[in-house]
């Protein structure tokens, strides 16, 4: 079995990528792929997946190929996909509620047991299942409903006092939408979707390829 | 003027986070800042801090520290981000509704001229100034508005089709929220936001960080 602690964080990085990847393949019903033909359909050499999937031991055995539905089980062990998380959504506006109506997530593990929202005139409502409660009702529906991850898609002036309840209640991850970074402890993890961040490295990719296309037209690029 | 060739990539993937604070330091009327300061409020080294600053030459006079607002300019600029450019959302459901409705974008030059979707129970819908069209008038809209940036907010199974249609009405960038990579020419820029891949990561260091407990509490860490 493949240790937490063997694994890069580069490599780990990558997994998500992979893990899609070898998903279409099982749905094409292909149950062998060498490194070759991997690298032609992920545009990555295929040296580098060699390297990556050797993490996971003794999966690609020379002229048979990778075992797709065995890399794709372990990838998702790894992964902590292969087992139940349950989840709850603090902010029920478009983004949250974006979030709930994700069928993916569930496939993958992921239990969306709740909606937390400020707005009366969304408490009460209910977004494929979960409804939306008063965040009143937070703490203690963390803990009857064994919540570990709590997503935040609320206001950056909000979410550092929501964060700070969320953890106090024993919440183990946040999923922080919101445009700030948040303090919390050691043991808790945070993963950031910062949208405007993302936004402003496209718009550097722009800026950047039009920069060097008016620099060729000028003849100063060769 | 700083060059776009000179700055490494990983000097502007951390641009916009600083883009961030320099911005938070303006709206509290702080002027200069030095190295130890920053550093303390981003939780990153300050030799981290001098060294990519450094890439936008002489802003850190030694006990003068680094003027704010001179850097928060210069780094819009470096980003692009102090032009306009125009984006259309493609899919009105609740991601490309939460989208529209992020006023910071607008602030960042990013006005949403229009929107689109198939649904036709959403088509003539306006969502903050952004009317949502049929799909069948997005060629002739992106030339008319001189539409720069497309965001997709669409599932997979159509990303690909519709990304074509993109690229040949003269789109530079694609903000690409669907859950697959797409194939556009070598002067059209994709960015990717795959919220799966992202929760995978969190869910992989929630489970390594109960690994590591586990294993601590079993007296197999010191």
């Amino acid at each position: 079995m493949t240790d937490y602690k063997q694994i890069s964080k580069a490599v780990i990085s990558r997994l998500p990528r992979y893990y899609r990847y070898l998903g279409e393949l099982m749905e094409e019903g292909i149950e062998r792929i060498s490194s070759n033909e991997l690298s032609a359909r992920m545009k990555v050499t295929a040296s580098q997946i060699r390297q990556d999937l050797n993490n996971f031991g003794g999966f690609g055995q020379q002229g048979y190929g990778y075992n797709v539905k065995y890399l794709y089980a372990e990838i998702a062990r790894i992964l902590g996909i292969d087992r139940q998380h349950n989840l709850i959504i603090i902010g029920a506006g478009n983004l949250g509620q974006a979030i709930a109506n994700y069928t993916n997530f569930e496939k993958r593990g992921f239990i969306i047991k709740g909606m937390f929202d400020i707005n009366p005139r969304l408490i009460g409502l209910v977004v494929r299942g979960a409804k939306i409660r008063g965040i009143d009702d937070l703490e203690q529906f963390i803990v009857e409903n064994e919540v570990q991850i709590a997503a935040l898609t609320i206001p950056k002036s909000k979410a550092p006092e929501i964060a700070d309840r969320l953890v106090k209640a024993g919440i183990k991850a946040i999923w922080n939408f919101a445009h700030t970074d948040l303090s919390v402890p050691d043991d808790v993890v945070v993963e950031n979707v910062h949208l405007s961040e993302s936004l402003m490295r496209l718009s550097y990719r722009v800026c950047s390829m039009q920069d060097e296309r008016e620099r060729r037209e000028k003849g100063q690029l060769s």
